[in-house]
């Protein structure tokens, strides 16, 4: 991989600094066809750690893994009325295969409801079947005009987690624990805080009843929504008619829910922490978590090298030694700090001389001193501290930009003058919404969980409110 | 998932008892796209383990996982010539995406070579970046007109490796050592012995000089080709103009290899270990090792249930308790039977009182008693030896199927009165090869690597070879 160091600057445009720490940092490329991205080792690796903490926490919770087809029936697709409309648009359809014109054209799957549903009407037939819970680790098409590496692609990585329920309730607590879940993954994991709340009715999932969402707040001030958890209510078994015979002997449809974590998060993740010098990735999905870079590579400095390493290694810490002495060691420090190694110990004959080894912190360029012996103690506790540093910069970010606004006025003035969230009283309309996505372009994000209930006015019509909504533009 | 109990007797036809044991072991279900399958939890829990430890063996060899897109240009594949005649009868077409008909088809991947080779080209510059050897877990589309659930569906998961290197000798052992790392899985994970071997020109992949094969031999004496490894050689790298500049400077075209192993390794494991009772699982893929069947239920047997299963889980075995009292015991064991759960431990009060345990050993029936302090220890042993009984039963049945011919009257009369393998010497020709495809529906199945040299007389000819092949009908 060619490192020609040119990260766009950070301040000047977020965009073209993205898309050249992707590149630079080897996440992604871009794919042959429109819209498509590879998504290269040093980025998968992210991906495989996240898989592994989720799939972790998913089969706690009781949840089996499955796989469905790729290709779904177009007829499937057509039943649901509200699920069609969301999705046609942007579906992929093979019409050929076997050298033969299909008779049904293929939708590549957009998301896997309706031929999940379909198996789930001939699994489930009595109360003794409930809840069924099945998750899928696979790959999805939605054809995307504007895309972006990561954040929006035409073909994604993700998860997602379908459960049939016996009672409202219950369903109702597995949409909460899904988006409880991604929150904690987001916070845990990738250092991203973010605000859980509920989408209005015009931004809910096509055929949920209704939708919850993790959003996050991006260094632009515009909102991402990082994932979602969709309480789907009984629209999907009415359709597939999933029946199951209660406890009382009747025959009820049942309550179901699915939810969504993709690789979206990875961009999230790069453009929350990232700086001018390029990635700053949380030390629990780093790859590498600490890069021994040996100045002037002697054998006796590698043996050092490899000591540390070794030792670091027995205590579940990712390192790399880089002894590559045919580039400077200033190309080399820059290399590092592009991939957002979070830390960087520097491995000379005078440090060792001296027993003062350096410990660079990617996070903030602190540089620690600690003797040989400390190293590899000291290693653990930093790598939480960077983490839990990254975590409150980040929220304090996302504290700092949400605004209250009490008029149309002060909220058009807010956006326009600092994007970010603006939180206002809003009794939700369609109307409404549509209005201020044509003046504005920002649309609601989400009427956050988290927060006490107030009395206050309506920001548009002045009617009484309860309803704390958080508007965003986004991406 | 209900259980009928009727699976179909595997000594009188294979086929049907294999339909019916997938299906009512829960391993899979038909997709709604003809020759598409669902691969339920119980058969995907499977397919995890597999992948937990090829993915550990495959990263401990320093591959590293990426992921390519699902659609790939058509003149992609078109750039090399043999590679598109072998795959293009079997390709889904994607022509319609974001509601526009496309200026040019879209091939969903039915494996990876072209759209991994067009990034390598621009990976790959200096003999510094190589080899270069990456790795991708995904699913492939390859439309079949006969299908079976696992051994031939038209989408599949599977890895894909795909190595780059400098020389001809360096990326030759790595052919061999996709193919070794193949029969380990298979061996030790499945307990599933085969035949390494070479292909004969007409069966080696589509686009490659060479194929290793791993060949096994399931109960109705057909042969499976299990998985593959190829030689590229140089015909795509200059087909995709992968150069590097080598030490010497001057520029040169690399050598490559692809390796697959899928699910359909998954069917080869159900065929081979099989009885008239349903599934046999080997113990280290299996879900469940151990299945603790409390017989009448009371609340002292279960603490005892549970204090045996938290023992064993310490030991790292996967137990699972049956506590399930509205069924009879009768029809759990056959339940557990059908499931080819390893061990099956009966708990009952009189069992308790005599301090006397019964596990039964799904591979043979064989039931041993033990005191109850003795159970946890026994049972890794336990499992060990079942391991090594179906790989040992297995490979007799292979070794017992190799016979040997020296006309081609005497080939087909084995061919006729036992299938299996047939092993001549053979001095490969196409022409040869078709005449016997066409009058015994049989091909070559390999040129066995793990055979001594030996002096013949080719089967057909009569002329002098040294070369002994092996023959079979095949699936």
């Amino acid at each position: 991989m060619a490192f020609n160091n040119k990260i766009a600057p950070r301040s000047v445009d977020l965009s073209d600094w993205y898309l050249s720490v992707v590149e630079q940092a080897g996440l992604a490329d871009y794919g042959p066809v429109k819209g498509t991205m590879i998504i290269l080792p040093y980025g998968y690796a992210i991906w495989e750690k996240i898989v592994a903490f989720m799939d972790h926490e998913i089969k706690q919770k009781g949840v089996e893994n499955a796989y469905f087809p790729l290709f779904i029936p177009e007829s499937f697709l057509t039943k649901e009325k509200k699920h069609v409309e969301g999705f046609a648009p942007e579906c992929a359809y093979v019409t050929i295969g076997g050298g033969e014109t299909l008779t049904e054209r293929l939708v590549v799957r957009p998301t896997s409801e309706t031929i999940m549903y379909h198996t789930y009407a001939k699994l489930i037939s009595s109360h003794r079947d409930l809840p069924l819970v099945m998750n899928q680790w696979n790959n999805v098409v939605r054809w995307e005009k504007r895309t972006f590496p990561f954040l929006r692609t035409s073909e994604f990585l993700w998860q997602e987690g379908h459960g049939a329920h016996a009672t409202k309730e219950e369903n109702y607590e597995m949409v909460e624990w899904g988006i409880r879940f991604y929150e904690k993954t987001f916070r845990d994991l990738l250092a991203v805080p973010g605000i859980v709340g509920k989408k209005s009715e015009s931004e809910k999932f096509a055929g949920a009843d209704s939708t919850l969402t993790y959003e996050t707040l991006m260094p632009s001030g515009k909102a991402l929504q990082s994932c979602t958890s969709h309480d789907l209510g009984q629209n999907f078994s009415k359709t597939f008619e999933i029946k199951f015979q209660d406890k009382d002997g009747t025959s009820k449809f049942v309550w179901q829910n699915s939810w969504g974590f993709s690789t979206r998060s990875i961009g999230a993740m790069v453009l929350a922490h990232g700086d001018d010098k390029g990635l700053v990735l949380p030390p629990r999905v780093a790859p590498i978590q600490v890069i021994i870079l040996v100045i002037r590579p002697t054998e006796k400095l590698d043996i050092q090298a490899k000591k540390i390493a070794s030792e670091l290694k027995g205590h579940g810490i990712r390192v790399k030694i880089d002894s590559d002495d045919t580039k400077s060691v200033g190309y080399r420090i820059n290399d590092a700090e592009i991939r957002g190694i979070p830390l960087r110990l520097e491995l000379g004959q005078r440090e060792l001389d001296q027993n003062q080894l350096t410990l660079a912190k990617r996070n903030t360029g602190e540089k620690l001193t600690f003797s040989v012996d400390q190293i590899v103690s000291q290693v653990p506790q930093l790598l939480e501290t960077i983490h839990n540093e990254m975590l409150t910069k980040a929220e304090n970010f996302l504290n700092e930009n949400i605004r209250d606004a009490t008029s149309y006025e002060e909220f058009k003035q807010i956006l326009e003058t600092h994007r970010g969230f603006v939180r206002v009283f809003w009794n939700q309309s369609e109307e409404s919404e549509t209005k201020i996505k044509l003046d504005c372009k920002c649309v609601s994000r989400c009427l956050p969980l988290d927060q006490e209930a107030k009395q206050g006015k309506d920001f548009q019509t002045g009617e009484p409110s309860t309803t704390q909504w958080l508007f965003a533009q986004a991406y």
